[in-house]
């Protein structure tokens, strides 16, 4: 086993309270167990924060959006529940907000901004997956009162989330409590409940049905303890869409009273018929403890599997747990029905879709730590194939065209057009996630098996998608956006060409599994083959595409003064689309995808044209080139780029997860560690377990689990020593900075690196 | 004075009613006096086409748009009235509408789609702007009634629309009228009125104040001439947004009942403060006779100045009539705060903006038939510079950059961000508006006037928007949208770079008089000087954008089934954006305004070139086509585009001017005549009045009034001879064929053509 490190890196920690940080705290300790997630909002909650607000938010560019200015945003997200926005396509429905529980002490309501508030201290375990805040209050009546909230998502019972209060007054008091349910609430401003009841028998339950049909059941169970204390009571208060139990007693000096919140979540689409009220019923009578528990288990095995050990620079340690932690969170184990939407299930930015961020960005941590999982991931692409042949169908084309932006059924959802009918590499990157599973996992038979189908009908769409100019000689991909969102419209894209390429070649080679043609596969071959790589004049210098070098110089100087916000933010997006302006890696992302394909001379060429012009206005940028840098020894911009990626999300001054979290980043920060730091290479770039480990100076040790072709391995990295452990039962092969070894089981092997 | 040809080409008739062709005919039966337009709807309307729906129309490609389907759309417009669409941006406002005259006879409401009805015939008087329905209507009963409507919209007093019904039946009957104002209507499926307010004093008033806080009055005043009823009575309605006088009657058999309604419109708008009320009560001696005559009067001497006389072709002198006649109709004497929007002020597509239509398509027109509203068009612009300079500041600009989509004020409003951001050549065509007034009336005051400072403010703007690319040695204009709306984002199209140019060199020459020094008037210079025209490599093509030749061939054989409709409907934007698919003329637009930068060879290559391309899926391609097959001597290819520009708004089987007249397309008519067939350069063209005229086989003559410079004159062309009379004070010189003489005041100068 690997030796955690116990320096407490453990804990993400919010003290003092500042409400201009509360939204991106709120992204941050978002809690969930993939079937449910919510946002890390205040149980009290804020003044001035309606969260009942309808408003218009329009079709624009996300990066330069101005989000609905408000102190919090509540957000309660079961994957998979998408209902229709009129203006901007299906999205993921925010649900009725259960975590409310207000005190109310001699008649002042709790409320962190406006009330006497010492000691603030909120915390997210990390290893244990809870959340706590404890504070001092003084009340206007002179009342100190020590306030502590804990809550988790349990992960070991589905849709169960435990909440509990301890309070103890100084003095006397009269305490009151609500605690509830709260479905006045809005999904980018729309309401898509249309209907809401509330029932109480044994438990408050709470009904809705959104406009696309789902129905959602909440029941919550609040329990009290209040030793000594007179006069308790509780009574439910119902308004409109809201209901509440409301507890009242007198609490003595020095008593703590302690409260519990138990709420359970079904919905339609779960697989089994399910009732919350009888579930809550089932786990009456096991303690706050037990619970916790049998939750914390399960994130402690969770850890085991893939936790990396930064050792020598405790703030990375953290935020490296950090993005881990929301990965794991997201993740829905065994529903195929969806991915991991790019916000991580924790925001409603991105309306809870589906990009390319599945397979490029998220995939390969769990492909190397948890196959399994990586599994469920690849299957939504297989089981979303129809809404991808719909997609093909309505943009006039044969076969499959996997969506920008998916919902669960796999339907093109994107609101813009530029991204929606141009960022097609998508469709590749789809094709290339399934081969990336079957290469890691070390078998075939997906490609052969579910898969097969997906690889032909996209290889048809490509087909149909590809133009042979006049004069060309091969086929080209025209009018294309590639992963740099600011050049809109370009011709033979590197990146996506290379993607089509690798995705027709293995509809090729497994096409016939699919109902491809001999004739057919022959084509996607010879296509494949055939789909040029544009070049400079003289060769040297990867183009992002055919025209990059005629659009405008930038003068970054005069049109991006702040640096502090994105470019896309101070220019026009009509200036943005006629400049050498990157959005992100494009090229780079390509050669840290083939590095094989291109000599380090090219690498690096590219790296000294692109990165002037790059904005990384987006969050995917960072860890590529980050993993380009360590790749070609510039440990200076390496480093840089580490810290910039890290620090996206934990960044409370600038935004930070408050819209949700930039989940694609946070699976960019493991492939740092393991693709750039440790230089590791993917199944997809190497058959044998490769390393180049470049160890950041500020680091003494990086470690951390791995599954290659179903064999678990321990890998430790030092300064002067790089060790495999092969924790699997076959021997497994290794390369690590050019020296070949074969590890044995159990066995633990030692490679000298050079300083 | 020109001979009236007397066949009567007068009229346009709709005989018998079919439902499918409603709107169509709604459309081109708009009457208007420029203040006040009306769409040609029923007088009872037609049942299941309600006008109160609310539904949200997105922001789209309009020539692919479906759009709302219902038999009638009321349109109601009063020039200037706009108001803010949340999605769609601001839009002109559809009033209250004021037609309304529903009779009924023995309890059966007419109904011309669900009654018996025969001899049904509906004529839109083009020289009187009169329109005139009759109708014979068995009712169930069995009682024979003869109908008649009779409309016009006052040329003679502001805001006045007069109505007359007439209807007798052949046994005695129950006859009831309800005769009224409904504002229960939309705009777009949007509710502007904030608040609406019926009164009733000697007439019924109705009084709606808008979301933008406009003001709306409307007072109607019914009158009714029984001889010999009985039981004659009348009561006001009121229902909510509706409200109407109800008269009653017994009629006696054979005799006629004349109902008349008088209706005035005034807004807060108008230059005075009025009384609709009170002008009504001004004119209540005034007979039916009195008020049309005083209007036909005005109609007739609009006609006098421009009517323009085919001979031989009884279907092109209706078609250029009917053309004639809506501009006529929709243009603002004197008021510069408007212009004439695109679809003529006779529908809601487009949403009642105007775009580079008036000066490159309508503008001509008027500067050489009456170069007092032609003042008015470009008086428009100068007035809303204010408008254009702050486009100008929200896209990061200096200077004034007009609007794609303008409303009153030259805010952009277009809701497509690849039209409002990039099709930028809009503000050049200002700029060659404001030069041809001053050319085509002889005068430079203007640009030493009012014109100036937007000449230096827009040229200002240019300096900013070009590129100097290294290497390049020149400016360029990258990423924008020619008038070729399928190639989205190019660089360096020819017809912007060339418009651009002329409107930098214009800057340079006048730019001291609006405020430029004479370092930037030489930068304007330099710059107009060094744009590049781009060709093909061998030279002999003149290219669209730099990169034409690299798009994708169309395969519209496969991709474009249905000829009857558009590619743009039957294909994704995505495809049309990456092949080379025209949807309207661009490089020969170009060449049809700089007739003398291009050889004849150079043209009849483009020509050859582009034209299989082009799928004219605009309206503004046909009127462009059939001038330069006219230059280019293609008399097969001239007479087809003539007789499609002719037929665009006629052809109420393809919905025609459904949604609005092309009024672009009405003016292109026009300058298919002048300047195609009678071959007229523009005084940008040419300094003296020339003229090369190719008349089509199947005519006998073409006759027209001109102003040239100041001077009247009339041509009169046959196939053998051209005749020019001088009806100015002054002598003109002439060049016709390339033959020159001078026409003395009041003299005629003939030439003899070649056959």
């Amino acid at each position: 086993m690997i030796n955690h490190n116990e320096i407490d890196c453990w804990e993400l920690v919010e003290s003092p309270f500042r409400v201009e940080h509360a939204k991106a705290w709120e992204g941050m300790f978002t809690l969930g167990s993939g079937y449910l997630h919510v946002r890390g909002s205040l149980e009290e909650h804020l003044s001035d924060a309606p969260q009942d607000r309808t408003y218009t938010r329009m079709p624009a560019n996300v990066t330069c959006e101005t989000f609905a200015d408000t102190k919090s945003k509540w957000g309660t997200y079961v994957p998979g529940v998408f209902s229709r926005h009129p203006l901007l396509g299906n999205q993921m429905v925010n649900l009725p907000w259960f975590l409310g529980m207000v005190p109310v002490v001699d008649g002042e309501r709790l409320d962190v901004e406006a009330c006497r508030i010492a000691d603030y201290r909120r915390v997210l375990n990390l290893r244990d997956a809870t959340l706590t805040r404890t504070l001092q209050w003084t009340t206007k009546t002179g009342i100190r009162v020590n306030v502590t909230f804990e809550r988790f998502v349990s992960a070991a019972r589905l849709g169960l989330c435990v909440q509990r209060l301890r309070i103890r007054c100084d003095q006397p008091a009269r305490l009151r409590l609500e605690a509830g349910l709260d479905a006045d609430v809005r999904t980018n401003g729309f309401d898509h409940f249309v209907n809401v009841q509330f029932s109480y028998d044994r438990y408050l339950s709470c009904e809705v049905r959104t406009d696309a049909g789902d129905r959602i059941v909440m029941a919550t169970a609040i329990g009290c303890d209040v030793p000594g204390s007179s006069e308790l009571c509780s009574n439910l208060r119902q308004e409109d869409r809201r209901a509440s139990i409301v507890t009242e007693c007198l609490l003595p000096a020095g008593v703590e009273a302690v409260f519990t919140k138990r709420t359970i979540v079904a919905t339609s689409r779960d697989r089994d018929d399910r009732d919350p009220s009888r579930e809550l019923a089932e786990i009456s009578d096991q303690p706050w403890q037990e619970l916790l528990a049998e939750h914390t288990a399960i994130w402690h095995e969770r850890w085991a599997g893939c936790d990396v050990i930064v050792e020598g620079d405790a703030a990375a340690q953290q935020a490296v747990r950090a993005s881990l932690f929301h990965l794991l969170r997201a993740h829905v184990p065994g529903d195929d029905r969806v991915a991991i939407d790019a916000k991580g299930y924790a925001g409603e930015a991105y309306w809870g879709r589906y990009f390319w961020d599945t397979e490029m960005f998220l995939l390969p941590f769990f492909l190397y730590t948890d196959p399994d999982r990586a599994r469920t991931l690849v299957d939504f692409r297989v089981q979303s194939l129809p809404g991808a042949q719909a997609n093909a169908k309505r943009y006039g084309y044969r076969g499959a065209r996997y969506a920008w932006e998916s919902d669960s059924a796999g339907v093109e959802c994107c609101p813009n057009w530029q991204y929606g009918d141009h960022e097609v590499h998508v469709t590749a990157d789809v094709v290339y996630g399934l081969v990336h599973y079957a290469q890691a996992t070390g078998d075939d038979a997906y490609l052969k098996g579910p898969a097969a189908r997906v690889l032909v009908e996209t290889a048809r769409y490509w087909m149909e998608r590809m133009d042979t100019r006049p004069g060309d000689g091969h086929p080209s991909i025209l009018g294309v956006m590639g992963p740099d969102e600011y050049t809109p419209i370009s011709n033979n894209n590197s990146f996506t060409n290379a993607m089509v390429a690798e995705a027709l070649r293995a509809a090729a080679r497994f096409g016939r599994y699919g109902g491809a043609t001999e004739t057919e596969c022959q084509a996607f071959l010879a296509a494949a083959d055939a789909l040029p790589i544009p070049r400079s004049a003289d060769g040297t210098l990867v183009l992002q595409c055919e025209e990059f070098e005629r659009l405008a110089e930038p003068c970054f100087e005069r049109i991006w003064p702040d640096r502090s916000r994105t470019l896309g933010a101070q220019v026009s997006q009509e200036r943005l689309y006629r400049i050498k302006a990157l959005k992100q890696a494009d090229v780079l992302m390509l050669m840290m995808l083939f590095p094989h394909r291109f000599t380090q001379e090219e690498i690096r060429r590219a790296w000294d044209y692109y990165l002037p012009y790059t904005t990384h206005d987006s969050s995917l940028s960072a860890g590529v080139h980050a993993i380009v840098a360590a790749r070609l020894g510039l440990h200076h911009e390496a480093w840089a780029f580490w810290e910039k990626a890290k620090g996206i999300d934990l960044d409370v001054e600038h935004g930070g997860a408050a819209e949700g979290i930039h989940i694609a980043n946070a699976a960019a920060v493991w492939q740092i560690l393991v693709f750039g730091f440790a230089g590791m290479l993917t199944a997809m770039q190497s058959d044998t377990l490769t390393l180049s480990p470049r160890l950041p100076q500020a680091w003494t040790r990086l470690a951390f689990p791995l599954v290659w072709k179903g064999c678990r391995l321990e890998l430790e990295l030092t300064r002067t020593t790089c060790r495999l452990t092969n924790r699997g039962s076959v021997p497994l092969g290794a390369c690590v900075s050019g020296k070949t070894a074969t590890i044995r089981p159990a066995q633990t092997e030692e490679w000298g690196l050079a300083q």
